[in-house]
């Protein structure tokens, strides 16, 4: 029996859980809340997220010791919102994470130095390359609660590692498949957040699917751009773990990005539409984070400049997407 | 004033003779059904079609006879259903196009002999590739009517030409840009309906979001194989007349082939769907000649082949998307 930590509460956290645990993987579940631990335990399910998900405790041991849960396991999975990453790890030493697999399904980068998780894995806790991998999209939560057919892609150094994990994963509903660009797959699921919410803006701002098609293929050029000037390889941006994340994050009802784009499009501030979804929008810090980085790389980014001019600058959202939609074709 | 004829009553003809008419170039419009030409005479908008769209009959001179409308025009556009194209034209000697440049606006193949609606006019009224252009999206009709912000690319071997119609074309909701990929975008504008019902039948069939991504990106690399089996020049297919193509259709409510899709999906047989939507869906012939045609290229097309043994040989959609799911990744 594979033992595996998952640290997080969130729904994506609790579609792992459930995927890994039907598989007859030892869970061990961190979440901050002991409430929700509780309820778990008398219950079987996830107050919060998912909840119709019934767990079984054989398998699932949530709790919200995070060091008595690294400890157990061997695999472990990094699922709490990117902006809380720094925090829910404060209590661990530096050798925490020693000889395990740490594996990010977080889609954002830490706001304090916009760093990737990956490298603030390696950079803080000496988590080798090897020893790290990334899952990546199309995938919400919300299907996978529901056993609709999805797709993971896992994103390593080490194919092999990769390939033992899909192997957890692959069930009747899930197909996983093991992928060599750990990197670009990790920027590609922070950047298509941002493009998530522009396209959430631009719905907000009542323009319609005609536009849309026109911002994602923009957006890919955009994507395909920032990746080569950062981490020049050879990548095919098609693929279900670059282009497949975007789409679903940018079409789907379930995306709070791109929810949370609309809600700005159609006049709420940064802080009400926060407020009203009581759910952090991932691109609301990665729109920084990519906008500070870029100060370095200079890449030419229309749609993230404009969503960080609207969410940062409070710059009207109409009249940055009429500089916008001249930019495009 | 230029002079343009424009082929058909349909929607997205409709659509063209608004943007056209607007920047006051000469319309003759050819339907075939006199009492919808009435109705225009009368009415000031086509009965049929995004009836809330008025013109001013000054610009715009609808009339049923075919002959007189070529005489009058040194620009065509062909804008009938592809099944179509044949019966509309048969009228027509073959000088009929001479000194004319010849705009197909049709997403789809002559059935009869799988050729592309600029193949035909080639062999047939010897019209010459430099005098072709072809009008790709992302664009709904009904979203020209409703003047949302809308991007059109005009396929040419010939760019003098084609950025002289994207001149006639461009106002306030509409840019244009022109391309040097004649027959990749036609292809591609082909396949797309193939892969918008493609999606239809999925969410038919109870698939979701997730599915529906991995079915879109897989979709891709489909386009790109069959494009670089048939005619191998470099394109960039996140390109907004190609990706950006597929989008609207695959994913827009708008989109006839999705419908149809879906109606197949939910057990409707293909003669119910026909007569419920009262629209012709040109994916389903366009995925027949596409088949046709790839018996002599041989590209793995998964898509295309699981949609074909849906519509043409009976195979239930369930059954034959279990097989599907398992060829995506």
């Amino acid at each position: 029996m594979e033992k595996v930590a998952v640290l997080g509460g969130g729904s994506w956290a609790t579609a792992i859980v459930k995927i890994l645990s039907e598989n007859k993987s030892q869970i061990h579940w961190w979440m901050r809340n002991s409430n929700d631990v509780q309820h778990l335990l008398n219950y079987k399910h996830n107050p919060r997220y998912l909840s119709q998900v019934s767990f079984d405790l054989h398998y699932v041991k949530p709790s919200t010791d995070i060091q008595a849960v690294l400890a157990a396991a061997d695999w472990v999975i990094l699922a709490v919102p990117a902006a809380f990453v720094r925090l829910a790890l404060a209590d661990l030493k530096e050798d925490a994470f020693k000889g395990k697999v740490v594996v990010s399904a977080i889609k954002g980068m830490i706001p304090e130095d916009n760093v990737l998780i990956t490298e603030h894995m390696e950079r803080k806790y000496h988590v080798p390359n090897s020893h790290q991998l990334v899952i990546a999209g199309p995938c919400h939560a919300e299907e996978v609660a529901l056993e609709k057919q999805s797709y993971l892609t896992i994103g390593s150094h080490d194919m092999a590692t990769a390939e033992k994990f899909c192997a957890l994963l692959r069930n009747r509903y899930v197909k996983a498949n093991p992928l060599d660009d750990l990197d670009g797959i990790e920027y590609c699921a922070v950047m298509k957040n941002i493009i998530a919410m522009a396209c959430g803006i631009a719905r907000g701002l009542n323009y319609g699917d005609n536009f849309q098609a026109v911002l994602v293929s923009n957006a890919m050029f955009e994507i395909e751009r920032f990746l080569d000037a950062i981490m020049p390889i050879h990548r095919v941006l098609s693929g279900s773990a670059y282009l497949g994340d975007l789409l679903v994050t940018a079409y789907s009802q379930f995306s709070r990005n791109r929810t949370f784009g609309n809600m700005i499009g159609r006049g709420y501030t940064v802080k009400s539409a926060q407020v009203e979804m009581n759910m952090v929008a991932e691109g609301y810090y990665a729109v920084q984070s990519i906008f500070e980085l870029n100060k370095h790389f200079k890449v030419e980014m229309p749609i993230t400049n404009a969503v960080y001019h609207i969410l940062y600058e409070r710059i009207a959202p109409t009249m940055e997407f009429e500089i916008l939609k001249d930019k495009l074709k």
